[in-house]
């Protein structure tokens, strides 16, 4: 998915947003400010969202020398929902359909993010009436049907703080498939993005392999990833998409992808069809079965 | 009042909406963001946002050759508040407390604004409930106090369909007390902001005098006013000025200033010290009273 006009005011208020979060005093957010801008005027509008972001945080890094900034976000984050985990686990497993509240557990997690405008203040009300949130963009036939047919399963995960409900959805597919799960994080912090620190503090590396992207982008950008996450990729019979950042990079390609995410913008929202605040599940380029 | 850096993804967003609504191209749209971002990286944090807001829409005039891109929207606004405006006025009227209920009507009728972002869909959404509006910026027993030891009073309108509920307001002040009351345009057309050719289509003009600014700012630049204009703004005994731009170009000023506004951006916001939707009637360097 390629980047909008409508875009570009949200780099910036994502720019000052994450150039204070970085100690970056009014001098320096305005030198970054001004450097976005420079290079928004020359961007490609061929360039994904990621790509964008990838550069507004590089330019933070290196205006304010701070490698990354939101380390104590995420690992506040990662505390409070591990904090929930077992009553979120109980009421999952407990309810009539543990699968389905599972995907919307982990895909209402994906609010827990830095890159869009966050509509929340505490991270518990995220989690207030989850299960009983309709949506008419949430495919879970295609996922059902998805899951009996395949033996490996490339979950690629998004922000921390919401990698725990990411596991707690992992256990039970552990639980009731025999499915192979390997999860994947970033390469290197960007954002609140979990990276292999967050998936070891959180428990996911005790449970599926973990992996890194090899990038540092805030998505998928395929030709950044390392040859060992490519090989996942390829090979994966199924993956899970979770998030903005990795719909905005893989919408447009050809493997059997599940998208389960928020949708948190007007941009985002639009391309899918929805509204913004719809808890997604999109099956996207979904292989056919042969019988 | 100041620019703050928050305020640049709104100009680029501003600048987008407005340049749509002139009927700008993709390309189009492209070459006037960037002509603002270019001007952003360099301007003063002096300046105060209608300034800003002048420079963006004179760029979008060049640009698309549209003069006056709000025309249709401004006489639709107008039209529509028309159709109501007896049922408003009669509400107001047959209300415990008429004048502090026009004053509440005037102000909730600065949500009416295409420059900050629109929080409505249908104009009609604005009005209801206006009466039972509490706020605690609303400072009433200061305005009741100027009003009795003022002769004359200078009202700075704001946008077009807000006017309408400007002159219930002023038809009220003028049956209620024996203030003289002149009634202040922008001078030219700039985003929906009232211009001559709106007070005399909603008919201020055949209640009281009506001047223009002299300038085509969306706010009041006073180096940029007519004599005329100055001349009534430095004798006038109290002003009521309307909605955001007035404020941001006048907060600073020191004269018998009430600002009757809907706070409508978290920046104004945090000026004021109140919360975005508020309702506000701040008395701003209100001159002492001798006996």
């Amino acid at each position: 998915m390629k980047i909008f006009l409508d875009c570009f005011p949200c780099f910036l208020r994502q720019t000052l947003e994450a150039g204070r979060i970085a100690g970056a005093d009014e001098k320096t957010q305005r030198e970054v400010l001004n450097s976005v801008m420079g290079a928004l005027q020359e961007v490609s509008l061929e360039a994904t969202p990621p790509e964008i972001g990838w550069l507004i945080h590089k330019t933070i890094r290196e205006a304010t020398g701070n490698l990354d900034p939101y380390k104590e976000i995420k690992k506040s984050h990662n505390e409070e929902v591990l904090k929930i985990e077992t009553d979120l686990t109980n009421l999952v497993k407990e309810s009539s359909s543990p699968v389905i509240n599972a995907l919307k557990l982990a895909g209402t997690g994906n609010l827990i993010d830095f890159g869009p405008e966050r509509q929340w203040n505490d991270i518990h009300e995220i989690f207030e009436g989850f299960m009983t949130k309709k949506s008419n963009f949430f495919d879970f036939p295609a996922f059902e049907n998805s899951l009996k047919n395949s033996e490996t399963l490339l979950y690629i995960g998004d922000n921390a703080g919401e990698i725990v409900l990411d596991k707690i959805l992992i256990k039970l597919l552990l639980q009731e498939t025999d499915i192979d799960i390997v999860f994947a994080v970033r390469g290197k912090p960007i954002i609140n993005d979990a990276t292999m620190e967050d998936a070891i503090s959180v428990g996911i590396t005790d449970i599926v392999r973990v992996i890194g992207t090899g990038g540092d982008f805030p998505g998928v950008v395929l030709e950044s990833c390392s040859e060992e996450f490519l090989q996942y990729y390829e090979r994966a019979d199924m993956i899970i998409s979770k998030g903005q950042g990795n719909y905005e990079s893989l919408s447009d390609k050809n493997q059997n992808l599940f998208f389960l995410l928020q949708a948190k913008c007007p941009v985002i929202a639009d391309k899918i069809g929805c509204k913004v605040g719809d808890l997604v599940l999109e099956a996207r380029h979904a292989r056919p079965q042969f019988p």
